[in-house]
């Protein structure tokens, strides 16, 4: 039997997931605060829109959440306890930091149930298709309750460890995407400077050990101007800001230098465009201020 | 018929080369300024050592120099100059600047023959297993009467463009590589200091939009505090103190972080290990001073 399966948060990345869930049997029903925005995409796919979290609490025995941002799931989870049915599991796929994980995996274990903090990596293409990779805190016998529904999303499905263990790991992973962004920038616009052919040496450096995922699937398009999200500055940036937060002693040169970057990014504007538009701040080429 | 080859310069990447051009049936002669260090390799290998580059350069119609910096690669072609055969190619592997890919190429052309700049990457394995990825600048005729010797060395040899664009294009992978090497090794130095299992991480990690070469291959020994290279520190270095001279109005904010983080590790003794060895400036857990 398949576990009843509530979804809460249908923005880019929980559509795609959402309907993932519901092509292989498990949705129940899904909620989003601003229900307008999730009508049309709820009518295409035949999912049931609850009235609210505490309803989609009362009937499932598994919820996923994906918001943007802490004060918006500790609300959530607030309103979901009260009616969490006894050993239900929360999926939590949003980005946060690993301390508000610890605490909300304390409140929902006094409420009788089990909270994964889930982060997932892959974009809107890899919750699209399914082929999500999933860094995962928290009880192991809850994240094998979920693992039906979970690869339903997700390609990889990896148990980091205790409650916020999954969010630590994907501020790894926040941290060295801002970091490869750098790389891959400033290397692009040197050679854009150098006069060279860049789909040519996008081509001949990904095949050496400076290749790597960003150069072959944002290279081309930031080297030709075109920045369409992908994965938003301004997102990017709310997680750069909790990964400095959590950093203790670690010095994050490269982040400090992105978050400076990405800022000046959003005051000319481009917070929604695609994070490769770090090359307008790095190539004289697309530089609105050079 | 093939094309009667000469080998100048058989250090690391040198003598795979000039191994895989002999084993294929190009090599006639080669030369190293230090005969003593080649002598076991050419005996082991059954390759004639010429006495001079002159006396390459007076039987061989394709001529491969890789030599370690700017002035001796300038010395090495003033030698060879005087004795080149009419239509003769020079082909360096050579990481040097693109000025003086133009110069040289100049002076070549002057004396009746082509200089094709022809760095390489792909490190000592690819050089062994002839498996290069070669980025060439200089005369498409000259390329085309090199390539059957050149796919002897190398898997993907892609014509950048005019003399200097090899070499333009081996920087922008030199400055991608240290950006990487920025990246990976903050983010996996914070990753350890959040207690982390760190190739749990990895794996995860390397699946999503932040995956790459240097985290697969080199993550797994730098979080265990092995460097062996690998690419060597004091070579990055000297590379990217090419990149620098070369960069013009670009700012290469990576570059200048990692070169100063190099010279820590060279005035640490760590010069000769593998580039991953920048974890220890990045890690508690590895770093000396700290």
């Amino acid at each position: 039997m398949t576990i009843s399966t509530g979804y809460i948060g249908l923005g880019a990345m929980g559509r795609g997931m959402a309907a993932n869930l519901h092509g292989a049997g498990f949705l129940t029903s899904a909620w989003n605060r601003t229900r307008a925005n999730a009508e049309s995409f709820a009518a295409e796919h035949g999912i049931r829109l609850a009235d609210s979290p505490e309803a989609v609490a009362a009937e499932c025995d598994l919820i996923f959440t994906c918001v943007s941002a802490d004060a918006d799931l500790t609300e959530v989870v607030a309103r979901i306890l009260p009616q969490l049915r006894p050993g239900a599991v929360i999926v939590d796929c949003s980005t946060f930091s690993a301390d508000t994980a610890r605490t909300l995996a304390k409140k929902t274990g006094e409420a009788g149930g089990s909270f994964l903090d889930a982060p997932v990596s892959g974009g809107v293409e890899g919750a699209n298709k399914g082929t999500l990779a999933m860094m995962v805190g928290g009880d192991a016998a809850a994240l094998e309750k979920a693992r039906p529904a979970l690869e339903a999303v997700a390609a990889r499905i990896v148990h980091m460890g205790a409650s916020g263990a999954g969010q630590a790991t994907k501020a790894v992973n926040q941290i060295m995407a801002a970091g490869i962004n750098q790389a891959v920038s400033e290397a692009l616009a040197f050679g854009t400077a150098q006069g060279l052919d860049m789909d040519k040496v996008i081509e001949v450096v990904s095949g050496g050990a400076a290749g790597n995922w960003f150069l072959e699937h944002r290279g081309p398009t930031m080297t030709h101007g075109r920045f369409d999200p992908g994965f938003k500055v301004a997102l990017h940036h709310k997680d750069l800001g909790i990964c400095r937060a959590m950093a203790g002693d670690v010095r994050l040169v490269s982040v400090e230098q992105t978050l400076t970057e990405y800022e000046q990014l959003m005051e000319q504007g481009h917070g929604e465009e695609d994070i490769s538009a770090l090359f307008r701040i790095k190539s004289a080429k697309f530089n609105q201020d050079a």
